[in-house]
């Protein structure tokens, strides 16, 4: 079994770094708390004894030897990068319980046949640098490091130049590592595990994620005098296209997501009907046909406006990350190990994207979910119960060391 | 008759400073090209041998000494801020008219019987700092000097700062000057004197204008594991009011005017449910009492949303501008030089809130409009005629004339 005081007593402590009033977190992707953060977790993992690289895209792997170093290592993380007002467990939760079990191993002085590896994959949130889970995603290939270096906050400044702000802009290239498996664990970021009075989920997918940047064009013109008939605005056909939008999450009920987080009306000012408005489109499915029907029902709810008004639109799809299937050795390898602890669990499917989609690609991977409270995340009131946190990382212990073959 | 040549000159020169590419104008109210409009101003009204006064609140008087300075002058005047995507005639036009009465009575050696001051009025767009029409407000005494200075902009800068930061706040106190009647020329923004083929209004009053901060109260949660039916979304309850309240602009026509030039999302990330949506809503209509039902039935709306949901909202007023009739012997003044030029008039009401609303509670005043291509303003192609340009500004000097009996 893990040391529990420990790991919950590094979970809180990290927690400070870009710490909030509210009790939450704002450790955005590549800031100068993101850099403590990972500072603070590079301080640990040399503790513990491992030796640290850094990829060209800023991902970090602390490395514990095994008995065999010319086997596969293996792989176990998550993200340090937050939400703006994100919670003490997403991400962070992951990447300190592979160092938990590292130092575990080190206190029963265990050493594994195969190396293992603890990582740190760079902008997981997407919430600076659209698309999400991009650091994992160019380790697995999914993106090229140009399209990754290009990506843009809002402020205009780029990932690579954010890299080097922070000073992560590592010399590793990226990918090409050799592991022989992959586990994360992380809060489920929804309800069901509470619902269910479980501690542990053993997830054995991930669901599909379309990303868009929908835009209503319409004229510009003054508030006051023009008349309505005489407006082309782009505030009204936004709103009506977003009902339309809504309506496919009941259409394709209970698993289909609809989520509208950012709207942003140009110029955006008061007294003038806007030129355009531009809105952050989220759609989600598990099933890969259906996210593809949801995909051509918002596409044609777009046409037929655009058809039925004057107003013009477009959509831009940013980001597709289809439906996962996990590795059934490493669920059974879960499975096992919630038997083997006594651990309450049921397996399920992950509703939020997560950096083992981009892993699974190209080592054989799965997952590990605890309950959060009132299956908030996202959110500064994000909230995991120390017993979960610990029984999680159990799992995830045992999970490695059937893999690891001690 | 004016100098049309000199007056189209100084109007295309002075379009330069805040120029865009797509031939509008950005001189947003107390930024640099601000600065550098009311300094071009202030040089052309030296050369016309005006004295330049600067009140507290940056409004400028450029003085014409009468005959008998001791009676109270005539006013005209309007704004030099634009809209950040405005364009050449939104209120530098009944500024630099006034300028051009003062030129062309120069041109004719013509002394009126009393001073003719020509004035510049402080953020009348209220695209920076809301409200609109603050200058003019407080020297109407619509609102303290203590008011206009809190007002902030998006960056939290003060309307004081501001002023300050451009070396624009003088040392006269604001109001109390004296007056015998106000004038005002300026673009129609709308479209009827184009439809009807008329050069010029003959404007009676102006509408009534509602300003509001909506906001829609959700809970911030993640876009993927939350169930829809969960979910307390903003984004999903601001659309089903904002179509409630656009179809106040149905029941009210064809005078009601609804304008949403504003959306924002918080924390605005794309994989997070909004934590909530704040919407600028402008309503406008022509009758006090429709005004006012408007406003009560938005009220109800919302209320009757937040009783059915389980989402907060609340309607922050944060501005009212009442209906106006303006002074009868002015808009004759109006009438009897649109006649005596033989220029094609017609009466109406305006849409658009200006200056003259405030200054009209202290001073008779009136306006005067011309046409604008495709009733377009508040957009960089606003466009007006020469011709018209010219006609406007002749029925400004006449009813100049008639009233500072020359
Ligand atoms: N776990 C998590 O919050 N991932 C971000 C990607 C997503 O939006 O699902
Ligand atoms: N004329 C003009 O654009 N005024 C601004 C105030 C308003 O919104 O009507």
């Amino acid at each position: 079994r893990v040391n529990g005081e420990r790991h919950w007593r590094q979970l809180m402590e990290i927690a400070q770094i870009g710490g909030t009033p509210k009790g939450g977190v704002c450790r955005v992707t590549l800031t100068e708390e993101d850099r403590q953060g990972r500072e603070l977790f590079i301080h640990w993992c040399k503790e513990a004894g491992c030796s640290i690289e850094v990829d060209q895209m800023g991902n970090i792997f602390a490395r514990r030897p095994g008995k065999n170093n010319d086997l596969p290592a293996i792989l176990i993380g998550s993200h340090l990068d937050s939400q703006p007002t994100g919670g003490k467990y997403d991400g962070v939760y992951g990447v300190l319980a592979g160092l938990e079990v590292i130092q575990t191993l080190n206190d029963y002085h265990i050493e594994t046949e195969a190396p293992i590896e603890v990582v740190s994959w760079t902008n997981e949130e997407g919430a600076r640098f659209a698309p999400a889970m991009i650091g994992s995603g160019v380790y697995a290939g999914a993106f090229t490091l140009e399209y990754a270096y290009s990506r843009q906050d809002k402020e205009g400044i780029t990932l690579k130049e954010a890299l080097e702000s922070i000073n992560f802009l590592g010399e590793q290239p990226v990918g090409g590592r050799s592991y022989a498996a992959a586990f994360e664990v992380h809060i489920e970021q929804g309800p069901i595990l509470e619902a269910e009075e479980k501690s542990v989920g053993v997830v054995t997918g991930v669901q599909g994620i379309r990303w868009y940047d929908l835009t209503v064009k319409g004229k510009e013109t003054h508030a006051g005098p023009s008349p309505m008939e005489m407006r082309k605005d782009p505030v009204k056909g936004a709103i009506d296209i977003l009902q339309e939008l809504y309506a496919l999450a009941d259409e394709f009920a209970p698993h289909a997501r609809v989520t509208i987080g950012e709207l942003k009306a140009t110029p955006g000012v008061r007294n003038t009907v806007p030129a355009h408005v531009t809105i952050a489109v989220d759609l989600r499915h598990p099933d890969t046909d259906t996210l593809a029907e949801m995909d051509h029902k918002f596409r044609d709810i777009v046409q037929g406006h655009v058809q039925r008004t004057e107003l013009e639109a477009e959509v831009d799809e940013i980001w597709y990350s289809a439906p996962v299937a996990f590795d059934e050795n490493c669920i059974a390898a879960v499975r096992e190990a919630t038997k083997h602890l006594g651990v309450s669990a049921m397996e399920m499917v992950s509703g939020a994207g997560h950096d083992s989609v981009y892993i699974s690609r190209v080592v054989p991977t799965s997952m590990i979910f605890i309950p959060c409270k009132d299956g908030l995340s996202h959110n500064e009131l994000e909230s995991a119960k120390k017993q979960d946190v610990i029984d999680g990382t159990d799992v995830l212990l045992h999970a490695v060391l059937n893999t690891a073959q001690k």
